[in-house]
């Protein structure tokens, strides 16, 4: 057992989700391989969701989930395989999306199933990230009308007037 | 300390959980050994649940937890202590149960208190499991009239009428 | 890589996160040095929270979390690096505070910037903790009418008054 494979692939997939939630899109175009795919299969943008390299993933990202959104991606409880310079993952996730502006709530769970590849550079970068969903869910915040927003990233904002 | 235990047996408490979540009884089977118990100390079920052998656990959660439940189970925080063919290892865990039939949503946390043995074909199986609640709470979903399930394992629901 | 410190660097931050939601106060102090500094940045108690001193910490962890107040505090995805009897760490967080007492539930979440120490005596210890909110939020539980607290810490609560 590669112990210290199995490590430096849990860190790309913690730096993934940490540059994701803190909307650090520069930092997030290295965790991943140039040709990497993604199918992150959710129904909220209308229909299953397939991007096809970094530069399209990233885009995206930036794109869908910048400062408006607050995201919390959390993944964990990893089973990993390697095999020479490749390597796949399952992971467990909990996301939880808060768009103020629209005034919902969208939180769901989810299995991961990741590939890995380990580059001419020594480093494990995602290959492909999809996942097949436990459930997904959406809320208005109509439904919580003492709900109040005291801090977001970027700024704590307790008594202000931020929903 | 046995790093590659260590990682051994986090891979089969991770096995554990997905497999509940995921439906995957038979799969499920595999990660107790033969006389494991538990004791998930949950008031739902009107009284603290222990169960004796791998086939009456495997039958409960298949019971309970069935296609119409849906499920999250996250662990993570594994304090673990090996002793020989021993184990002892402390969880964090947080769950969640909606089951939209019924209307109702079930979320709490607790500390898992599990015991691991590895058998005479060198795989380390949870010999027992049980847990300390922090807290665990209901919520009917008559609360909420804006909630709405827009994917559930096995299915993508936009748009759809399933509550 | 140091596998091993990275184990114990993991384990005291597990110990520490169990000890906060088990009210474990005695237990607690262990995994502080004695001049650990925490900046918890909440605005939750009206301003950023520093505290310096492992006897600080303490008392204010066992003043505001006390009995009363049920938490959970998870954390997850590590990224530590460790420099001879140094190290540094992000962790992603999510917090669940529910005062029942007070018809409360807050919940958050941030990322963990931490600093660790090896002691003379081998052991590695928290020197410093702090986090960056990706949001926190508060709500008050007459917007759930039908929410009950089924068990808690110490108690289970199934059919009882406590709310």
């Amino acid at each position: 057992m590669d112990l210290v494979a199995l490590e430096e692939i849990r860190q790309v997939k913690y730096r993934y989700l940490r540059c994701v939630d803190l909307k650090l899109w520069d930092d997030l175009a290295e965790v991943f391989t140039a040709d990497a795919t993604v199918d992150y299969g959710t129904m909220v943008y209308g229909q299953p969701l397939k991007l096809t390299g970094r530069d399209e993933i990233v885009a995206f990202l930036r794109a869908k989930l910048g400062p408006g959104v607050i995201t919390v991606h959390s993944a964990g409880q990893p089973e990993i395989s390697i095999d020479g310079d490749q390597a796949i993952g399952t992971w467990s996730f909990e996301d939880t999306v808060i768009a103020t502006e629209h005034r919902v709530v969208i939180k769901g769970a989810a299995f991961y199933q990741d590939r890995y590849r380990r580059g001419e550079d020594g480093r494990w970068r995602i290959a492909h990230t999809g996942y097949v969903r436990t459930y997904e869910a959406m809320l208005s915040l109509d439904d919580l009308p003492s709900f109040r927003l005291i801090a977001k990233l970027g700024a704590d904002v307790a008594d202000a007037a931020v929903r």
